[in-house]
């Protein structure tokens, strides 16, 4: 059993950030709220998310799972208006969520999660910490854009930079000053495939503030918060090491 | 001999509704004003459609007929902003419609109408007659995108569904209460093409005041004003029967 | 030695004129400011345009010569709001120039000039001169759409038309009284590539007055100035004569 309303919105923003590695997704359900990790296809990078009961308008869940299309959920979205109230209810005779918009009602068949596993999230204690705002890393992604595929991410005391190295170009953004916040004891670097890094950054809503975890020659962290504080969410980016 | 003036937002109207269903129209023009009669290529809708001579700024004419090109026309009214004004004018010598707007001058070959002949008109008398915003409409169409290549249409006392079922998934909005008015002795139900129903409503102004007629397994009729009532349209589409 | 500081919208300004006609260009750098002269690979279009020292908010430079790739400075300018400054420096070491918008530092490599030389600009001596605004021409350019692949430009006393003749449709923009100033003793007429005439039509920022200086069977000139009156463009366009 699980029946929850929640603002379009929320919704929103959960589906943006999952649909960047994923087009279906397993939600493991409990009384006190959702969570879901899930891994791309290529195994490049992982989300792990843990969205709260108050991060809906109303929420009420046996434990259970769920497996949507995305895409499918996407078309319901378009069909709320920013503040609108979306309510999800299971139909368990037909193996269906049913969606209610307003005066519309969407049943939608859910996909089947048995084939479907958790991927192990591993436990990475990485050197540096920064702390920025989202807006920072998208201003730094349009500016790598056809320079080349991959990004650098460095930090050391006091500046966080992000560059790209084309064969003749390159492009790079520093911060520094009160735009960034960087707790490390030594500079540390690694290199990042640059799509990836482009699509989470982009799906993130602008001015989140988001934490970035790294390292030398390490996967990069991003834990980030959406739907006011009630969903928390861990990024992890797969490094590109360069072979010498 | 023809000539009048019109706002372009009135033609604007006048020409988006016809061209879901033609490319090229054959108007019949009398002193009082022009009519139309127009089916599509493969004889599944049929506009009919009534314009007032005091849907026009200015209105003179003998009785005659043209023949335009509606991608034509659509081009003069990129030319011309919200609340300009058209001038058209019959250059009989040349077998030419000549538009004006502001200072630019169209000048426009007429399309052979010889060969073009009025479609007959059915008379239906239709069960029951749902009055709604054409908004109400949209919104549906917008829900059913992606589910099914039909749309079910229903109305009873009190309510007008919209409605399609895919294999697996569903989606239907009901109206009722103070958004439409349903006038009717008995549940009445037609499927039809999603396409062509598609094109219609997302033709018609938003905000525009529609009447549809409806029964079982019967062509819908859809009637409606356009130029603050001067111009009246009746739009016919075929139901789709489901074999059993 | 070459650096400067300009306001992206003066650079903007200047690559969307330039980028009309070729995607490398040359500038010829002396300390009072740059110049540049290009042609089209087919040799139907040229443009000279002189940029003083005083539309940049900064200028320093010994005489030089600078090749650059359009495409990636107008991937620079995106990386710029309107009222940003990008300062350009150039990194003789490396053989390139690099931009700064904000915190993000560009480094691009230059083009090789060695191979372009300088276009030779013909001294044309040309009857009618005619003033205007470049809105003027754009509304001219937006009705020709579709008609022909040429427009004719014709002026006489008082008038200045724009036409565009197809095989059986025409469309033409009559300009007189306060929108257009012509100075003129003998009516005359040319043909032109309607693309070309289009592409520098459109990259004229709206708004900016322009002089077009024409003849019977001569290329026309279009003569106006951005950056605030800082930067002269003479933009001269080959006729296309019909043989009878």
């Amino acid at each position: 059993m699980f029946s929850a309303e929640l603002k379009s919105d929320t919704l929103k923003g959960i589906v943006n950030i999952i649909s960047t590695l994923i087009d279906e997704v397993k939600f493991t359900i409990t009384p006190e709220g959702m969570t879901l990790k899930a891994v791309d296809a290529a195994h490049v990078a992982m989300i792990e998310m843990e969205i709260e009961k108050c991060a809906f308008e109303s929420y009420s869940a046996e434990d259970c799972e769920i497996g949507l299309d995305l895409d499918k959920v996407k078309g319901v979205l378009k069909l709320a208006s920013a503040g609108d109230i979306i309510r999800m209810e299971q139909d368990d005779t037909h193996g269906r969520l049913v969606f209610k918009v307003g005066n519309i009602t969407r049943r939608m068949n859910l996909v089947d999660t048995s084939t479907m596993s958790d991927p192990k999230v591993p436990q990475l204690s990485l050197t540096a910490k920064i702390s920025l705002s989202v807006d920072e890393l998208q201003k730094g992604i349009r500016a790598a854009d056809t320079i080349s595929d991959h990004i650098t991410l460095r930090a050391g005391t006091g500046y966080f930079d992000l560059s790209c190295e084309g064969d003749t170009d390159s492009v790079s953004l520093r911060l520094e000053g009160d735009s960034v916040k960087v707790d490390t004891d030594a500079e540390v670097c690694s290199m990042f495939p640059l799509d990836y890094f482009s699509n989470i950054t982009k799906a993130i809503p602008a001015g989140t503030q988001i934490s970035v975890e790294l390292d030398n020659d390490y996967p990069v962290k991003l834990v980030f918060a959406l739907a006011d504080g009630n969903a928390r969410v861990n990024y992890l980016l797969a490094p590109r090491i360069e072979s010498e």
